[in-house]
């Protein structure tokens, strides 16, 4: 196991089974994790129809069921600001020390690299963009629920998001 | 021991023995407890001299230092938004769910209070103000060092904190 | 007629003959009502060609034409603001209070009715998306000046509006 | 009577019987006044205690008492921006046409005179300053209730405004 | 020669050999040029892939090596406000005096003769849209490089701007 | 002389002859010079009582005046951010490439130096003090006139700025 600390940055609109092996990967391999909560201002929005506290609570009630060290991982929401070049430092300036960064999102695996301070790791595509198909599957009224963490899958149910997806859009 | 979450709002500027035996108290009788680092954007002022990232790192090291649960601890910065009236409105967003708050501050006491949705309790003022202390005897070449848990004290001597808060006033 | 308060909440792009059926509707059957006007800095952009100002006078002037009383009526603009879920406490902020909700837009419907502290009546789609068909109209040179109130046309034809729809596209 | 409309620019913590006066001269001589409410995102501050819908409830309640006629006078929140040059601009684009201004702040008047559109009228110090006042003797618990209208001293009262007023501070 | 000064605005992603033609001919027909860099807080964005301060050397250069003289041509980075209408005033407040307008932008152009106290010239569309064929060119890997003033090409190359534009995309 | 770039920061609050001494040794001793202009959105207050424009024009005509090679100087406004740290990453995004930076502000000369990306200068306390020497003196309706460079003079009083800075305290 490596001393450092992995910073996942994703925006976990919503945290699903794909983001949920990552975390756990990453706990076993770095000795702490730092999740990030990307545009954690946006919400209600089709792309963006939960809150900052609501991934949070998503992220945090997966990792519980799983039975990680949650002794180990912090989960802190970082908001978005509109000039994107300063975000890898104002994302320095607002968490916890760490030395690389996982991403699934090419444009901040771009500016990480452009800084040229940390090692970047890119996730695997097709396992980060199915938050997208998650959404797009409740919106039509298909079968998504086997695509989330079950802990995640009853906090969205029980705050109504699934009802939120189909009314914002 | 209650099963509620308490919120414990402060700017933590530095995190000290005080704050330090708050918290204790609280993972003591609260399930969970949530630290919301206040001001989160404000640094290198003389009121604020240190970032969001680097007042993690003091209270997390302190915390650790002590052996506390830190699976049952959430350190999350918060932003200062200019409408304090939407502020409570913006920590509920920002933070997963709490029930009561605790906070030296009295104007964060009105404006939870004002919302009439949380039980909220005061921290003695005794030890809240010794922040504007510990940062008067740093600037003044006071001996500070006994007030900060040492592992807060190290980090901030790590940083070069000290210099810090003499350059800026 | 109830002794409440009725808020109507839209961006008036422009103000029509649908939106002031519901005025008049309001008016009739409420002791105040306040018509607060969204997205108020937004204006010279496609889908928000008029300043709040701009459409505040649209509003009057349709009003005051239809003799409706002004002693009862509050125009008021209100800017967005980034975090979706804070606007129902920013539009409370702002505005005098109220006590139901009418709207054409099915996310601050969905806003207030999350909020659980308002009712909330959605005014019909089949009136209220007309403002985007009364833009597309002056944007195509198609005759739009039956759609609007008499005085709201006269107004926008004095500041020269269709012609702006037409630059700014 | 002027066929012009004038601009009352003031923060209205709160609104007393000097402002009051004003608006009847106003409401007296020109065919329409605006009230403009400045600062209006500052709240629970101790200059500057009462949301910007608060104060609308306090200018509201006393014109009504007055029975001034409130068809011809608009009542309406101007946020601040920080770029204070740009504020005259901000202002115009915000309310309906006005062609004079009456202010009890010098830099309000500075601003307009620079901008050279408007006739700017300042309004007599003596009564202005008195906002100040009131929320001092508020603060000091001495005897405050005469200087505000009777409607705005109950509303005020209702919402505790007294209380936060020396809470806050 | 006019004994006036010419603002030429864009947002030069990248700065091409139309807008060096642009430049030219202003700083042979004007006493003064000052050329407002649009957007400069936008970036790594598909449509403003470059900083403000690497589109200030994009044209430095290009002015550079074709020998203009650099006394008379300022270059000034103006950042967006989300309220269009007070753009123009926001751009008086942050160049120096100018006289005549220039400017690609269709927008900018209607804003600035709303205002009424310039003299507003449109650059031909067919010279200002090849920015977004550049960016397309670089895109989709094919022959660009002729399209920009070498100094430009070889600064673009330099910060591997190339790149950039794909990754981004 | 260095083939190197100076970054000259202050805020010209007016530009005086302790700044023209300091871009006199910089022209000569460097390469190139940018001037920054701090806090360009802050004006009409009384610390900051001049636009970003204006003090461009202050300082574009001394130079002017005093035959210095304007074509290897730039002038650029830089407005501030709230968040303190992000502001060294701001500068360097918002103007060309410079190497070493001159300041008279203690703050901005920590930013740099915790940067540790350039060298810093300060330029001398008893120098860089005066433009709240000169406002003072303004202020009080002492002699001022000769602490400044004659055209920036002649500019100041073109603008009427002295009874700006006495009409805003």
């Amino acid at each position: 196991m490596s001393h450092k600390t992995a910073l996942f940055v994703g925006r976990f609109q919503p945290f699903h089974k794909g983001h949920l092996s990552v975390v756990k990967y990453l706990a076993f391999h770095y000795e702490k994790v730092v999740i990030g909560i990307g545009s954690a201002e946006d919400n209600y929005l089709p792309k963006n129809p939960f809150t900052a506290g609501e991934r949070y609570e998503m992220i945090h009630r997966a990792l519980e069921e799983e039975e990680l060290n949650l002794s180990k991982i912090a989960i802190i929401p970082v908001r978005n600001i509109n000039n994107y070049a300063l975000w890898v430092r104002h994302v320095e300036l607002m968490l916890p020390k760490f030395d690389v960064v996982y991403t699934g999102s090419s444009i901040v695996k771009r500016l990480f690299k452009d800084d040229r301070k940390y090692k970047v790791e890119e996730v695997k595509k097709k396992i980060m963009t199915s938050a997208t198909k998650v959404r797009r599957k409740i919106l039509e009224c298909e079968k998504w629920e086997d695509l989330l963490p079950p802990a995640t899958k009853n906090y969205l149910l029980s705050i109504k998001g699934d009802k939120r997806i189909r009314k914002i859009n």
